[in-house]
């Protein structure tokens, strides 16, 4: 939870100790959901198999999250999971594959449900879904909605220029290459813990200025693009004995800041999405110049986004 | 799975009939876990929560690889988790915040189970956890090593042909376009379960023979993409009301059996790894009909897939 949520919780919680009353039902343990009355879903995951469901409980009108998830298995209990309590229904059977629903003992299968109560409006915002859509950016409909979206904007990259000029977060620098045109800064992640080898995530930000994302690269950009995949492979080799046959090299588009940059990601740390590797960028402009900016990009984004708006109002959603 | 496994599958099925014994077993469905022995696990994966398994189910000598995994949550079936029926045990309160491990209803909390017996090597080495590794295969390296492997194994696609004969699965069918050049089957995948529309997942198998994999794919195969990517979304449209905005439409490489499909997978279903999305495969050979056989193709194998041999022994990595 962040800082200012558990602020808010705070806040609401002691003007509830100054009312006196509803307290035993917000700090005594659950033995179960009687009493809650469910109103609606906040967000649904199948992948981390996890739901978010909002309601109350009776004889409060303050609101209650509970985040549910499905629990990992695990190793130590396999043998509980096939035994002979578990009912097996068939759902399909081809050759010698058969699938099952299977129910195994319910002690072995928990799940995890996490209960805030009395919830903010903050903790609602936070966990509701965002629907999410697949753009088909043409060349025209960049330079039609894309671009001048990203003009108005205006989005400052100066923390990338901190960076890049030594003013910020210099002692995380793993490898520079200094040149203006083809030099580029390698640092570890945010998300990396820089520990776990398995998870090792780092990127390379270039010093040249102006590039704004994939869209902006073509043949003259080839040695600056050649410099960051080979140099920046050296260096992960070097300093963390990661070989390139263990890496994911590769660009987002959308980026997530409009600076160029380039992503190397352990293969055990999955990737997300459609990201363009490296590697292709570099054949597919020495094919043809200009791909990336007669090139059809896909992506994803939310509905809460603004670049989402401009697409729908333009009728390409 | 992957055409030679289910050749070796069949191949091991019918020197069963042959023998005249452990049919019941092998073909009847189960009803538990009852007469299993647990051999050891195979593979834990706590991010997909899933578990695989081998043992040995009693009277046979035969191995079986049962793979367990965590099913989403239905939001239609939301209220049944939040209930009191549900009993909670307190792992943790923090002010506002409370976990529990939730033992909700049985029937709302089925495990799928999928039972490959009788199971092949094959089948063990491909349900076992492994070092993995980024290959990069240049159209001469297609060429020399994994093209000459792909022709001297001979994968069956057998069981893809009985589908599109209909002698399989036709009940499954959701959508098909006849025609011997440009049609295809569309088909639920395996790992759905036909429910729940966020993990949305079908394939298109293309009734053409022949054409192994994205490698193969040139400008006369222009008309049988565009045809899939059109009316495969059509057809999921009408049938599951989800539109196009909400699919990702992809060709893997390398594919897991050699006779071309596409995959149809709803957005909140994340995809692994580099795919290839069908928009970006047509629009390449649009602009080079040889594409696909000039491009660099980057994937990841396992250590124990025999196209590593092959790349480890040339040199490649």
């Amino acid at each position: 939870m962040a800082a200012s949520e558990a602020d808010h919780a705070l806040t609401a919680k002691k003007q509830k100790l100054e009312e006196g009353d509803k307290i035993d039902s917000a700090l005594s343990p659950l033995k179960s959901f009687k009493g809650f009355s469910f109103e609606k879903v906040l967000c649904e995951n199948a992948k981390s198999k996890s739901l978010f469901i909002m309601g109350q409980f009776e004889g409060s009108d303050d609101k209650a999250v509970v985040l549910l998830e499905k629990m990992p298995f695990s190793s130590e209990r396999a043998t509980n999971y096939v035994c002979q309590d578990t009912n097996l229904k068939e759902t399909l059977k081809n050759d010698i594959y058969g699938t099952y629903d299977a129910y195994i003992p319910v002690q072995e299968n928990a799940v995890k449900a996490t209960v805030i109560y009395p919830a903010t409006e903050k903790h609602i915002t936070k966990y509701t879904d965002q629907e999410r859509f697949v753009v088909t950016e043409t060349a025209d409909l960049y330079k039609s909605i894309t671009l001048p979206y990203l003009e108005e904007k205006e989005f400052s990259v100066q923390w990338v220029y901190n960076i890049l000029d030594k003013k910020q977060e210099s002692e995380r620098i793993v490898f520079e290459d200094p040149d203006p045109e083809t030099g580029f800064i390698l640092l570890p992640d945010m998300k990396w813990d820089r520990k776990n080898i398995n998870t090792l995530y780092l990127q390379a930000i270039v010093h040249k200025h102006g590039i704004k994302s994939l869209r902006d690269l073509n043949g003259t950009h080839l040695p600056l693009l050649r410099n960051i995949l080979k140099n920046g492979s050296v260096a992960i080799k070097e300093k963390f004995d990661v070989p390139r046959s263990k890496l994911n090299i590769f660009i987002h588009y959308q980026p997530s800041y409009n600076h160029l940059h380039v992503h190397f990601m352990h293969i055990k740390n999955e990737t997300y999405g459609f990201a363009h590797l490296l590697s292709d960028v570099i054949e597919n402009i020495e094919l043809k110049e200009d791909y990336y900016q007669w090139k059809t990009l896909t992506y994803v984004i939310r509905e809460m986004d603004e670049l989402y708006k401009r697409f729908k109002d333009a009728g390409h959603l």
